[in-house]
């Protein structure tokens, strides 16, 4: 058994670990630490679990949770700079689902977050766990960077385009993506109580999102250096993300090649499905559960491919993919504990 | 491993069948019948399935289905009653989560379903199936009628004090019940128009809802014959039911004295959990899973007990009830299958 | 022209206020005051208003607000209490949305609200706003303590049945209801996050809500001290009240007759829309008016007549009644800047 | 007074006609027409409406309906190609709300809709009413083609872009739409049910929806021949449009510089808003009211100028566009009973 802890378990990316790992057969259920919430019990921060998880909540103790195989960090941004460190000391594995490993340039991480990275070392060693492209090397890693909700969808989505036809992608690739509100976090804040969201669409961080440039990082992997104008909207529902990705293209493959592009890339990932025929990914038909559905088309006239992408947010987008990295680290199968199928309608 | 098969696959309450059937250890799904969706791929009426389901929808052949060694009927109320007799002669075990077995009466049946019972015989025979208070007789049923979404909530919330308390029970119980709209279904109606439930609240079937004989006649079974009027509501979500259960009493028990015979009655009920302290029952706390929450709350001054009842209408209010139905019935761990914790946020 | 001034600008039901005041053909909207969010531009704080208001919020001046014909108080509790005094003096009549001067009893504000009331004396002068049916008191009234939104919903629902038949009234009313979440104000608590709130129902409060002692007070006026069990909940939505009126009565009148006891009494009520046949009142019907619809019930056998009643917390159960009573001080036909009809679908 | 009558007052359209009109002080509202719903009365089609419109529904008859000073067409795609010369031949003025006369082109009508247009005179007569573009055409008009919901909120995006700095677009405009689900009407289609629209959010119709072309003649009107890929979504809210406009160009002009030619050409714009600082619109802002908020945006490194559009669909995106044009065309104010705040929250 694998003995799992979690550090910033009472907000929504840390109930989220908690429903995947209290039924993962594989994982013993160690320490779950909230600042805030310590000594609470886990039922009372959390109702729908019950007396499924009878522990209390603690306090956040590096040493406690070192103990641990696998830390699961779900920490404000900053937060993780310090404590992975002194978990890897202890010789825990560590999964930080949020961001402080995910740029690989400590400049850019100055940038974006607007404060200094101090463990500047440990970034160069951190492995971005988008799962499906980074096995092997998420197989080794001791410190994986998970990849953001926006990121995860998105790479999914523009990836297999940028490796078969990045040459000719012509200018600045548009992701308009959608989000329920739970990607927010469980921090009520101005403009976003309940009778302001309902019923209501908006756009936010329209291009200066910090996910817009752990997706460029993602993309250019491929030795492209893609531009990407990052638009994120918040839509009134709780879990999901629908990513379209608008990629200008000189000559773009027809939809047939495209597809088939994808369907060969995806045959056998248990968690990524390519939607075919006049189908097109939506959120709900991935609600609760690891899955990211995708699909191509293709306006040749316009020179345009488009790729949408559908997950949710707290799974494939965080708790899932950071389960899903953890089987990986601990070589067990990478569904093990992840095979629950979307709740619908 | 127990062979399944469905009839009327393609509506709300089969898909949640196939949900946690396709999950179950020892469930080998079998036939997906479907009248008017036959020929067509799980995944196409299903997205969320992908190819979790790789059957196609059938016909309705009941010798096909009758092969399985159980099947689940969720068909329009009249259709199982020519049905169920075939399938136990043909060998199958059947959980009928329609409404053709609830009613014990043929009269009753005449009255609030509108035509003549014609399968009396195996009405005589069917076990209504709330498993936490007929597990004896489940275990031995070859019919099993599963009980409306409404009375789940409303027995379980109910009968505990009818059973301690029934004699200072003084007049007609009032059961104001809140139900996502899943309940009504997948036929779109008129009123039930996505624009026109949203920001909506509207009762309905005020006094003259076909779930009214079926709690009265399972609060009966205590020796007591209630009066309930069952006065539901339509709320704007998707899935689960909030019964609020007002009982006036002469001396009524305290509230520690109701909340006691709530918690020994149900210590060891693994789906059933009684809340205490200022919590109380929501419906997003159960979304998913199989459990009902319970809480009591006591008036003395005004003579009055209140028990509050929250569960998924589509888990444990049919699909999931069903599936319980269905490990008591073969002998399995009551919770096999179906250990699956709410989904929240 | 009325010069109208606000204090508690920011909130909803301030906001709601400044929507129906700067359409009145009668009014000169003055200060808007909003203790933190003065200096602001209204467009700012309420986007939806655009230059529709073009003053900025101001800081809570109690001289400046006193040279209006009339303040009205979107406060929380407590803060009333001083206020009212000082504007009355300055020559200003008052319109007060809070609670403060709703409980005509210190006692009983001491009980519910936790603390002195020390404007007694105004206390006793206050007028309860419920406009229907204090229409002379109100006209002349100094200060108009504004009902609550449930009180609204349910004393509109009751008094014709407590008028005509309040002797066969036998045992403690239930009044279920339920809210859209804009009910609870615009500061954010915890379990008030939309991820939390949406797709879940939850009752709150059961028998001790600040609003029962309210609703009692307000049906004893005809002679009969009724025992009200009120029991809240909370609905997916952002707007709407749904108060469903459980009545336990000896002899009930037939559905005819008590029907025709609500026609009668809201023949010429512009605002009271009683519905007959198979109709029952919902929110959306409502939404964004001052109307209040109604419509009743009766179960002979079970000894129950049911009322039920719909509004727009915001409108009718707030400002849409403030200004109505406005209208009755000031002397203008009672629906002058009122007659919008709802917002469908 | 202006006697107006409708065609096709049952679906959500015609009641948004009715909601506007019945409120209107230059109109007498007559005949409202609605083939299947005959015979019902208004506030039964429409139990918002109470008393507030008394008459009945009438069938189609379009000799009554042509005695009316102007007509409104809400009526599927096809049916005004006969009904709209009738009643101009009886002297009525009408505004098609549907689709029949806004593509000008008799063979882009048949490719987009699928059948013969058979009054090309009169398409060659009527006036696209997107009303701030085209009043002078509009007031003379006897046929005016009301816009689409999202021609209405794309064209307002974009038409000043390309007015001023049309020559330096490089590229297709992508318009990444988002719609509540009353823009798909009345009539309930499988997928287009409550529990399968709600926490879900979906792409539709990418590349291929009737709107693109009405959308590409609009924005060609400046000279220029701009290529569009409109890519709507449904959203789950009720109403609602936010347009996401994206615009590859070369050598873009600043934010200030786009940001200034929006502001100068809506100065005196009485219902488009142009939102500046920080401020993006959302549809909530819109609600119920006859806004369209704007902003822009400038990626210059990325060649990029990115407008956001935000309106109700239901008013300036059908209704109350219609009004604001029969205001034109009858020489009244433009705001003249349209003047409505938006509600919020």
């Amino acid at each position: 058994m694998i003995r799992a802890a979690i550090a910033g378990a009472s907000g929504y990316s840390g109930a989220e670990l908690v429903r995947w790992l209290q039924g993962h057969p594989e994982v013993e259920l160690g320490a779950l630490a909230a600042g805030r919430q310590a000594g609470r019990s886990a039922s009372d921060v959390f109702p729908h679990l019950g007396d499924a998880v009878t522990a209390d909540l603690v306090g956040t103790d590096w040493d406690r949770l070192g103990a641990a195989d696998v830390v699961f960090l779900a920490l404000p941004h900053g937060e993780a700079l310090g404590a992975a460190g002194r978990l890897l000391e202890a010789g825990a594995r560590v999964i930080d689902i949020g961001a402080d490993f995910r740029l690989q340039s400590p400049s850019a991480y100055r940038h974006w977050y607007g404060g200094e990275h101090t463990a500047t070392d440990l970034l160069a060693e951190a492995v971005y766990g988008l799962t499906e492209w980074r096995r092997s090397a998420v197989a080794r890693a001791r410190l994986v960077a998970n990849p953001g909700c926006y990121p995860t969808a998105s790479a999914l989505a523009l990836k297999p385009l940028f490796e078969h036809f990045g040459d000719r992608v012509a200018g600045a690739v548009v992701i308009d993506a959608k989000s329920g509100v739970s990607g927010a976090g469980r921090n009520a804040r101005d403009g976003y109580q309940y009778s302001e969201l309902n019923e209501n669409l908006k756009p936010y961080g329209s291009g200066v999102h910090r996910h817009q440039p752990e997706i460029e990082q993602e993309l250019a992997v491929s030795g492209v250096a893609p531009r990407v104008f990052f638009s994120p909207h918040l839509v009134p529902m709780t879990r999901g993300i629908l990513a379209a990705c608008y990629v200008p293209m000189t000559a773009p493959p027809s939809r047939d090649e495209l597809e088939a592009a994808y369907l060969d890339r995806h045959a056998s990932e248990p968690f990524v499905r390519v939607l075919t025929g006049s189908a097109l990914p939506q959120t709900k038909a991935t609600l609760g559960s690891n899955y990211c559905d995708l699909a191509v088309r293709v306006d040749a006239e316009r020179g345009l491919a488009v790729v949408f992408s559908a997950l949710d947010n707290l799974v494939k987008g965080a708790a899932g993919q950071a389960v899903q990295n953890m089987n990986v680290m601990f070589d067990l199968p990478e569904t093990t504990g992840l095979s629950a199928v979307p709740v619908f309608p």
